[in-house]
């Protein structure tokens, strides 16, 4: 038999309002689809007056997350309330009273998740996080269940909406990138404080999340390279389209002979790819493995039933399976999954294909100066455009895009022609990802 | 516990080969994540010393399937012959004897799937079928477990390759359906007869399916409306991109106030949309959902190793559940699931927009006769193009697009305008699907 379900709901913000709101709505067929009933019994907020006309009359609404641990017949804690603590707090203490615990709290997982999933794995509870990684699609069930059959090799994904959003306009409109964030500041798709979408950790809090997934590795953030989309200029997206790729900010995680890459940064992408082509705040992620191949999952990352409509998931999937043993349920990221587990590259021995946008003087011999820096770092050049038209300083631009090499190469290589006499500024780099 | 799985594969062709392959290879990963081991048994097939070469020296190889359902320890039955009979007898056999079985064959569900479903839950057995839609796409999983918390207002697919190619084909080289056709054969993405493909069978087949789950409904393929790619030409195709859209064979079911839609035919996509983006022999599913919204699957459909991934995640499935009540396995779609459930719509009721490529001689006064049918027949006109240069004949041709309208009122419409003097052969319609 399925087990009913009596949620212990934290905080009610965009996730939490999201999650409730869908159990109400859909209870009769979430009953079918579960096999059990599943609804809210409490709720725990701050602000417990202004819950409790959200909600109906039967629901208990209080203000100590405590109370969702101490209630015996919550089984299952719903943590919506973001950031580290207590968030941290009532997952261990909902986990150590027995209690299987779902939350779409990427940011606390990345960071903490290996003491999380231990703790679950002792207690035989679940942690489940559909909702942390990429919102509404089933990304976490995908390459769980969907792809088990399949050795990935690697994952890249448009896994935070805010900075595609951002992206997407600056292309559609040349616009740059201050002026763009304050547009999406105004409509709700960055907050007051965006630093932590765009500076890239959002990004990589979720990529931290699929490799420890897809390799089953334990989360480290400190292997996550991560560059933000703070630096792009409006002239690089467009050098890029004459180029045929779009920019969109990536998280990359690969398996590969020298250590599991892991990194987030903005990337080029040839125009013709799907992952190209999303746009606004969606979000997607291209899988490879070796017998499916490439697939990819595309949906809404962000917003209050889309995020709830992945919590639901994992809450049906409870239901159907709390009484299961634990080695019969969907795994678990943890340490002591994959104790053969690969380690992380070092950045360094990252091998890219790379874009570069060179400030020059005007003059001859530049050019030379340049290719020979690159032959001598055994970097291959792709195609190269010089831009005709000097600048009114007699500078020019020269963009160019490598063959495949590794990042300490390209980057002693950058070093050297920094110290040129006719390199007029700081040289820009973008990598380049083919997804093929 | 989990389940040891031992498989008895019924044929070695593209699907049996695939799965067999894959569970060799990956052999130590799959029991890891099935948390038991699986393997293949006994294979029959019509050429026993063609495949005896093929696989282990422990696998038992014969030509008669009742082998498979007549061993004990085969605990699940692989049926990847493909067509009617003996896979429905084979099917029935092994639920009968309380085995599980996997299956990729979308014609023969699609056809009775409805007496193999209830024979598996009568018998409290698993008939899974992830491989019989769009190959290597977890999409089965998405819409039963991912999407569970969702009410599915409507699917849209591009679900079969060989249609995928020879439009993405047409599109770039300009070329005729025939032409396109004969190199699709030589390249091996159109088979010899190409008639279940070209006229939309195997897309409705798979949409039955899509239909099934999503809404619980039996199957019941005298409810599908079919068109295929076969009179689709090369001006069309044309005509579209001029005015933003793509035309790609789609299966559609939507669950509206007068019924479940089932519809497979060309339609054209807004260019922007990812679905218009999806090239070559690749298949895309978008799914819509009242909490989730827009999602979308895009993945290989065919192929060797990416169907057998799908049938090898259902058999990590059957293993990690094979014990477990059937009330918490996932659903199946059968006629007991959902007693309320919606019935079909007449195809007539279907509201659609549309697009008209009309052949009349080019006189003044010809235009004001359509547009005075359609506003009779209460169509609007969204826009409209008069083709500017007469044909050589002194006929010329209007394409218009309409706005939402009841596919009995634009069909009443046509009809009328076909016997309008002026208008010199037959009219085009296709559909349009904006997938807001």
């Amino acid at each position: 038999m399925a087990t009913e379900i009596k949620v212990g709901l934290a905080g009610f913000g965009n996730v939490g309002k999201g999650t409730y709101d869908i159990l109400e709505r859909n209870h009769s067929l979430i009953r079918q689809r579960a096999g059990a009933p599943i609804s809210v019994k409490r709720v725990t907020v701050r602000n417990v007056d202004r819950v409790k006309l959200l909600v109906d009359e039967d629901v208990i609404v209080t203000n100590d997350w405590h109370d969702l641990v101490n209630d015996p017949e919550v089984n299952v804690v719903v943590e919506a309330m973001g950031g580290i603590e207590p968030a941290k707090s009532l997952i261990l203490a909902a986990i150590d009273a027995g209690k299987h615990v779902v939350t779409a709290n990427k940011a606390l997982l990345a960071e903490h998740g290996n003491e999380i999933f231990s703790a679950a794995q002792a207690k035989g509870v679940n942690v489940a996080f559909e909702a942390a990684v990429a919102g509404s699609i089933p990304i976490v069930k995908a390459l769980r269940e969907g792809l088990a059959a399949n050795r990935v090799s690697s994952i890249a994904g448009i896994i935070n909406g805010t900075c595609n959003f951002i992206l997407s306009t600056m292309r559609d409109t040349g616009r740059s990138f201050d002026d763009v964030l304050k547009e999406a500041q105004r409509l709700g798709y960055a907050e007051a404080d965006p630093t932590f979408d765009i500076e890239g950790t959002d990004s990589a809090h979720k990529l931290m999340l699929l490799s420890a997934i897809a390799f089953g590795v334990p989360v480290d953030m400190s292997k996550v390279h991560i560059e933000g989309i703070t630096h792009l200029e409006a002239k690089d997206i467009k050098f890029a389209e004459e180029l045929g790729y779009r920019i969109k900010l990536l998280g990359i995680t690969k398996y590969t002979d020298y250590g599991i890459e892991l990194r987030v940064h903005p990337a080029l992408v040839p125009t013709r790819r799907l992952l190209a082509n999303v746009e606004g705040a969606m979000n997607a992620v291209v899988v490879k493995g070796d017998a499916a191949e490439s697939s990819l999952y595309y949906g809404k990352g962000a917003g209050s039933e889309p995020t709830g409509s992945a919590v639901v998931a994992d809450l049906i999937d409870i239901a159907r399976t709390a009484e299961v043993a634990v080695s019969e349920r969907p795994r678990m990221p943890t340490t002591t999954h994959n104790p053969k587990a690969k380690s992380f590259a070092d950045f360094g021995d990252t091998v890219c294909s790379y874009y570069l946008r060179i400030p020059v003087e005007d003059k001859p011999g530049v050019l030379a100066e340049i290719a020979r820096i690159l032959a001598d770092n055994k970097i291959s050049i792709e195609s190269l455009i010089q831009k005709e038209a000097p600048l009114e300083d007699a500078s020019t631009e020269i963009i160019l895009l490598t063959h495949s090499t590794r990042e300490a190469d390209i980057q002693r290589a950058i070093r050297t022609m920094q110290q040129l006499a006719n390199v007029r500024g700081a040289i820009v780099l973008l990598r380049k990802e083919e997804l093929q």
